[in-house]
């Protein structure tokens, strides 16, 4: 910890002398501790995968699914603090809602993601509440084709090829970094994400089941069964 | 304690260097005092049991009853701060009245879990206020067939086989750990559950009369009776 | 005072490491300097006494009141700050008003309590306040029956045959939990009642006129004139 | 001052390690400072007494008057803090107009008692407020009979035969506890008032002009002229 | 500075243990910077001085003006801050406009001071604002005859047959204490006034053109010219 | 800094034991920090004179315009944080449309100081604020004749023949005490303003071009052009 | 890091004792580490240039873009924090659209400017927020010709012939006030833009493709294609 960090690391509202804001550092650091995801593009779509940890044979698998659907075109995987991220997939839903209900359809996943972003910026800006301890990762299909976002504690955007967030996000950014190919069919992509999560990943349990989603333009998200994510894994 | 800790455990608006949230760790001590309880999923239904603290003979027993019907297909037991329990429990009961008005029917419990999973986030986010220092097991039957949810004090949910919280949460887990089987009977998963409490509880007394309740799909919660509660004990 | 605490008990919104709330603590030493009262069921009725600090003959002892009736069947006695206990009883008369409003009747006194004492919890969870400094034993009857009631500054809600509070609450309950006896008579119950506030209260001046109030199922509370008082007394 | 007093004297929302509210006994402190007054029931009524500082023959002596009428039938004098008194007095016109414009009449003086004691009470539980720093005695009649009351800081209210608030209340008192008769005459209790009086006030200017005021049952309030007090101090 | 007084002196809304509110006390250590004034009643009246401390010959002299005009028949002087005091002077203006709308004029000057002493009252109870740091003495005509107040920090009223505030108000109130006749004539007043103030007021250049105003029963105030104030100097 | 100060000196709601308000003081700093402007009247109007910082051949002079037109009658130079400044100016041409809908023409302008000077009072005495960092000349002409005034971070009025802001406030006030004379002409009034400055300012860019406005009773305020200004500086 | 800083530091309500903001200083800090970028007037319009650090191929470039265009005639550039320069171009563009609704089309561009600086002005006066860490260049046309400004995290404004802001805001300043000329052709500025950038920044992989926008009176913004940009580079 730097000399003199304590003095500026207590709220938000805070800036340190050399402009950095702490309590958005350390929220990061939540996100750190999550598990691994990441989301790749492909020809014509995009795919997301997950660790799972299962932690025990008493919890029921389903409730531990990062991939969450906020319609039928768009996708989040999340890493961090599990409340906060339940609460910001919700918030995401109602958005997605709202767009179809004024526009008839969500053509831009670009607007629904800021809308999330926003609300994650005014945290990081306000007193009296913390940063969300979150990284959310958005992919889907819109009219301008495949998309691939992320959104970090501090509220900021970027659109990839492929991200990574969660504890291993650097090993698999890594990886991903040297093998990837533009126009990988989504077979292709399936298995650099689920070589790029072993490489991050070093418990093996939690690789067992790895949670893996995936879109087509033209079609809706496809949630991978146990036994089709099991061929892949083999 | 770690080093430095104090400067970071005394807000819930304030993340530490390392991305914790110490009053929320704070609040699941609380928890960790708390009466020992459990959930045990069967073939075709959830049983819940926990142990009853009778500190005086002066106390009227059902005064102390840890298990609490929300309606007639929902149950929770919790652990922790008492009046916190009594508030979210009653908090849990609007909800539960708010969907039948709205849907007719309480179709899917999870969405009841996040309406209070969702309110005990707030206070880990929010200044001014403390997190709630309790825990709670929900169980029930709907549409998908019998549930089994823990909620802890950070606003975390997640559907068990079997859960347990309080003093002896250890304990039991590790005990059903082994001893759980899928498809076991109502009889079997009490008789399960009276094990692992006396596993994990070494207060003789509060094992003389443990709460039991349990619920079948297709029929209505059942709260056993003492007379009850003593054939299974024997 | 234990090692650390005063890093935590200046503010009721914070947890200690251990999840205790200072705050609630010591707001129950101030009741623990009240006036000993106490409450105790007999076959078909309850009745409540409390000693009477009569600090200077200039004082008009009805001025000193603890015994407060809510309606003509249920009735309160307190121990802890005056004005706090004064409140608190003002709410608890305007919450049986409404229950009679709405229903025609005081049909279930434990909804009272759960009433105040949900006040009571507030003041224990949100900051810029502090929790009341008062312990509240409710009695009375209704469709269930005699009802005996004690409410702590947590807000945490117990049913008793016999309970009491106060500097005496430790004394007075030894002397019950060897005496109480299931279906006493009212006789015996005032009888134990004073014994028990004899056995806990040492200064003499304050025995001289205690307060003593019952209730009979199907009859209103009865409050003791110094007549009716001081024939018990001899 | 008490070991570790000034981690929880600086907050009204706090409460000390053994249940104290520092800040309502620092409020106490302002009182103490203040001018010696003091009530007294006699047979049919009650008279008032204060003391009179007179500070400069400039300042206009009506201006430094104490007693204070609240209708024609209650009058209050108070001690501590001048401007706080002054608004105190003057919610308390307003309560006592209030209750006649509901019930025609102020048919019991303890009904506005509590409402400024209430108010009084609020200021001893949120924060960013201090309490008032002013005792008040209510004197007057209703349909009860003569009533002679005192509020203190926390909110606190008793009802006296007699009572005494300000710098001189320990003397007065020990003056009138050793004195007072029951059914007293109005001459015999003014008479006593300014004996007690002088055995609390060592400043002998300040008893030059003390302020007296009495009511029987059935007479309005009569507030005594220079002439009349100094009849009765020869 | 008293021992631990630093404790307690930073916040309105904290009592010192000795029950004093150091913010108001510091609040009139502003007004005892401010510029020394006085109000002198006389047989039919009153008359206001104020010395002016002319700084630089480029200051527009009326803009100094401390006697300022509240309606026909009321004025103030202030010392103390001079943008607190200009608020508050527009708060009286303001209070006897809706005087005089309510009740067709402005029958007693009390109310108005009380109105004013109210609002300064205000901001030595609640926290996150400061006392106003100002005194002001209040003269003018009403039913009851001349009247002259005085107004400080902590909202205390006080009426007068003399007064005075600022800098000088030792030196003029011992002055006046010794001169001080009833029923003099308005010259009388005046010439006593600019003697009291030149005893006080060491600064010679504040002295050349002191402000007056007077007031006599029947008529309106009168502000004197540079000409007239001349005169009574020589 | 004096001994102590620090305690004092970190909220506007906080008197120093000695009645300052430190956050005034430092706001007052930041004014002296400010380029240099000043007013003078003349025999029939104003002149407003500032001294231009250019800091860069790449800056658009008219930006850096320190005279603003509140309306055709009354202009304004400021001193301090540019920000701060814009915003009052605004706050100022909006009071002044505000007086025009009301009365159809801004009949007074002290009534307009007052209100920009009421709102920097404010930020003066209440908590959460800072005060503003500026410090404002008023010029122009109304039903009174030339008018001329400075308002300064504690929301002091005064009314001026001439009047100095900002670095250079104490040799430009100086200069003007010595040289100043009533019934000047405007062409006196500029050269002497012009004198004035150099006479302050050291840095010889800033004086290359300074500002230079001026309004005469019956006309409207006249900015002068670049071409203008550079004859008067020769 | 200044003798007693710190004291002051940490709350944008909080002058220093020589009447700094330190709150805005550490916010340009954060300004200081983002991007460079600049804007410059030719002789018919403007031109933006920004660097594109590109940190990882995995990321879409366009997701980069830190020119924004507010309308067909406004666009912004910014550099600092990413999540507050979106939200304050969000703000921009709603300000835009309610010129155009209110008076049917921007007029003039710095009127936008100052509705946002005045938002950003707030943040730097008002506790319980921290100021926006960005800088924003606002470039384009409208009734008085081509228009080129930055605003500060003070809220600060200026117009320029020329601006940068970012990590080489100081190179690229030095670079252009040597060589700036006015009346360039757009090519020209082009040219001088992309050599500033080039002499600002050290890492070469940024300056591969830097973003290029220009306006023309008359005309609509062009944001210039890879393909146009990597012409001039070359």
């Amino acid at each position: 910890m730097q000399q003199g960090q304590m003095a500026y690391d207590r709220a938000i509202t805070v800036f340190s002398p050399d402009g950095r804001l702490f309590q958005v550092e350390y929220a990061r650091e939540a996100v750190k501790k999550g598990s691994t995801a990441l989301g790749i593009k492909f020809k014509d779509g995009v795919v997301l995968l997950s660790e799972k940890k299962i932690r025990s044979r008493l919890v029921e698998k389903n409730s531990l699914e990062k991939i969450q659907l906020i319609d039928d075109y768009v996708a989040t995987v999340t890493s961090g603090l599990v409340a906060d991220a339940r609460v910001l997939i919700d918030f995401a839903r109602i958005g997605a809602q709202q767009e179809k209900v004024t526009y008839g359809s969500l053509t831009n996943i670009e607007n629904l993601v800021k809308k999330v972003a926003d609300q994650m910026q005014q945290y990081t800006q306000y007193g009296g509440v913390r940063p969300y301890g979150v990284s959310i990762i958005f992919a889907g299909t819109d009219t301008i084709g495949p998309r691939l976002f992320d959104c970090d504690p501090a509220g900021t955007i970027n659109e990839y090829k492929s991200v990574a967030i969660g504890a291993g996000k650097d090993a698999v950014t890594e990886y991903i970094e040297k093998e990837y190919k533009d126009n990988m069919s989504l077979d292709e992509a399936i298995k650099m994400g689920i070589a790029a999560l072993k490489a991050a990943v070093t418990d093996d349990s939690s690789m067992k089941e790895p949670e893996i989603a995936s879109i087509k333009v033209g079609e809706k998200f496809h949630v991978y069964s146990a036994e089709e994510v099991s061929k892949y894994l083999n």
